[in-house]
């Protein structure tokens, strides 16, 4: 089965609203395996909603429109829906009489206006509307000239009332036409790599498991692969245990997290608290927006003790002990400048890791060598290689602790493209997944 | 003129995104008296967008597309439009040359696949992306049968690119067509006040100026007041001249900006500036948030000197000097200790003003006493009353300085609705807004 939804309302083609209600319906429809086709967006005009469902009729066989059922004059639905279809409008008693007994209850007389409400289009199967007075309705469409029949669902706009219906109407109707929930997704989650480069790594898989069963979005820095299987229940699980293991193998290591909830944050929190190890961080160009995605993750007070933001230099000093020389010499943006910041924040602070961001944002402030965009990172903490043969192996402990012994740094020197604030995002995204990487590996030195 | 808006990308068919570039392109046309008649999406599939194209050109004179111009397979919409339409898709060397520097200057090959993004449709008008490798194309359509020729632009669907095309190409474009913006915006920015008490003052204001010419936008703590007036454009000016006048005497102090553009912290910024003044802030439950936002403005080292997210106790004591027999007596979220934070960091990095926020983000960590949304906020800083009659003048120098008599502390307690994101949020929110009326009350003593 495929699906079109139309949402009628002027207000939706201004510049504030944007047609919410096809989100709950899209719910719905991937559950009972149906597929949208499209969505429409029309005003309160006879004329284009007419139009809009004639299209959508000649390319799916359901069609759910919201809005324009209420009593105002601007409210034309069903007029549009009847001329489209040739049928006339008719008044249903039933609902007539509900609609006096609402007002009755609230002690007011119906308004003349309201009367409206109780018009159907002819034919339609009326969908009572427990949470407001106007019904909804269903047409079974079999016109001469369609190869199948199709089903035309009209809702009201109001959220709560659709939702209503929906639950009442809609998922009935579906689920005795699919045989139960027939579609289901799973996610991966990718840091580092561009979307061209992963699309290149998972052609392959278009092959064996189909174009249209893979998702790719993308934001900067950050890629989502989306697996979807048909079928029934074991079906689906089969398929996307496969189509998971497919895709993890073609992405490598990049992979970062398999379910839509996790962050990269959240994935170096969890990696941080399962080592009983602890973080700070000494930022310049990124302000405070790698402290601050930490902390979006509730108890990451377990692992990250704080950090600085450094934005002058005279801090960089203060703060995390950054000889005056090394500034002088190589300036705020360096390899040399990164590396001290990394080190001298997790000894000033006491940490067992401490990472730096120093970089150039922009717009200004940029230069022939060090251009907007030049972002330097590093990372200080407990060597990774194993302990050298012949050295007593460090105390097991629970508790962190920094090793008296110096800490391995890593730098990577940046060179990103785009405005502030995604040079800003992709130097934290980029130094969390370093994070990530090292602590991966210092777990696979020593294993919990 | 009359428009439709085709949004292309399967993603905009799923339960989690919505189509939201098509209110920025509603702007521009709003603007420019274009009437928008429908909104479209479809899914990555040739025959979908060849149809929604199709059915669009027949009803309006003016087709806006976004997306499907990237580079992977499951972007058509080129090869979709050309069928449409008859077009051959061809190579432009142009555009091929500029991604092919693009990936040059990050020091990587082009791959394959990012060949694609220079096709182009044959005969279009190509429009270069600055911000992107994707161009995009205008094509004037006069095909025999229809009644007036009809121009249709492709778009990425890339929001900061989609931004950058709509500036460069589009609104040229209506603006030549429209002879002149035909409506006008005016916008008044609000800190601090809830919509529903934004929109009590200003009920007045809907009976004079009429309520659809007055729109609301609201977030946690920032409200949008819009204005709106048509006319020609001595009418206009007259008209928002005189709404803004009225809005701002109705909703008072809490207005902190009159375009867009400003942000709380680049209004903040401004003033910081204005002052010579410089700040510094220490971080609790925000984890980093305010100095983030603070350096989200571009120039924002003139006075952001630096900051500290004491997440620990033991920061709190190391960096900023919050004694640790008041942590131990009042507890870290408490007005005390903010206070001490405030004053610790103003001290200890040596800046003109000093800003804390301590408090409980949740969902943990809440009491009786002390629930989930309990935030104290403290800001440290020159004194602001003037100085007393009999003691001499403060010296006057542009250079910044802290003065030896004890700083002003002001303190407020905050109890916050809403989840760790919201709480931060506001918490951020109303600090930053705190330090506007500090800094107006500070420059109406002492005028620059």
């Amino acid at each position: 089965m495929q699906a079109a939804i139309l949402a009628v309302g002027s207000e939706l083609l201004g510049t504030e609203r944007l047609d919410t209600n096809s989100l709950r319906l899209t719910a719905v429809l991937e559950r009972h395996g149906v597929e949208l086709r499209r969505k429409m967006v029309v005003g309160d005009s006879e004329a284009e909603i007419a139009a809009a469902l004639g299209e959508a009729l000649a390319r799916v066989d359901l069609v759910l429109i919201t809005g324009g059922l209420g009593p105002t004059a601007d409210d034309v639905t069903r007029e549009a829906v009847a001329a489209a279809l040739g049928l006339p409008i008719v008044i249903d008693p039933e609902v007539l009489a509900g609609i006096e007994r609402r007002f009755q209850k609230l002690g007011w007389k119906m308004p003349e206006v309201n009367r409206k409400q109780a018009a159907v289009v002819g034919g339609s199967q009326v969908l009572a509307n427990s949470r407001g007075s106007a019904p909804g309705m269903r047409l079974d469409i079999s016109a001469a000239g369609r190869p199948a029949p199709a089903t035309l669902f009209l809702f009201p706009g109001v959220p709560s009332e659709l939702t209503g219906m929906i639950v009442e109407y809609l998922e009935p109707w579906l689920a005795e036409r699919s045989g139960g929930i027939s579609r289901e997704t799973a996610v991966l989650k990718i840091a580092g790599l561009p979307e061209s480069l992963v699309e290149e790594r998972i052609t392959p898989a278009y092959g064996e498991f189909g174009r249209e069963s893979i998702t790719i979005l993308a934001k900067p820095g950050d890629v989502l692969l989306v697996a979807s299987a048909v079928g029934d229940a074991g079906q689906r699980r089969e398929r996307l245990r496969a189509m998971t293991e497919r895709l993890a193998g073609l992405v490598g290591d990049a992979v970062y997290a398999y379910s839509e909830e996790q962050t990269l944050e959240s994935v170096v929190g969890d990696l941080l608290r399962g080592a009983a190890a602890t973080l700070t961080v000494a930022e310049s160009c990124t302000g405070g927006l790698l402290a601050e995605r930490l902390t979006r993750v509730a108890g990451s007070s377990d692992y990250f003790l704080g950090g600085v933001v450094t934005y002058s230099n005279r801090l960089k000093t203060s703060l995390v002990r950054v000889p005056e020389a090394l500034l002088a010499e190589h300036g705020a943006v360096s390899e040399a400048v990164a590396r001290a910041m990394a080190e001298g924040v997790r000894a000033a602070l006491g940490s067992d890791y401490g990472a730096a961001i120093t970089g150039i944002a922009g717009p200004g402030g940029g230069s022939e060598e060090k251009p907007v965009g030049t972002v330097h990172l590093a990372l200080a903490g407990p060597p990774v290689a194993p302990a050298a043969p012949g050295l007593a192996a460090p105390p097991v402990s629970s508790v962190p602790q920094i090793p008296p012994i110096p800490p391995t740094v890593e730098h990577r020197l940046l060179r990103l493209p785009g405005d502030r604030e995604r040079i800003r995002w992709q130097s934290t995204q980029i130094l969390l997944d370093m994070l990530r990487r090292r602590l991966l590996a210092a777990g696979t030195v020593a294993p919990a």
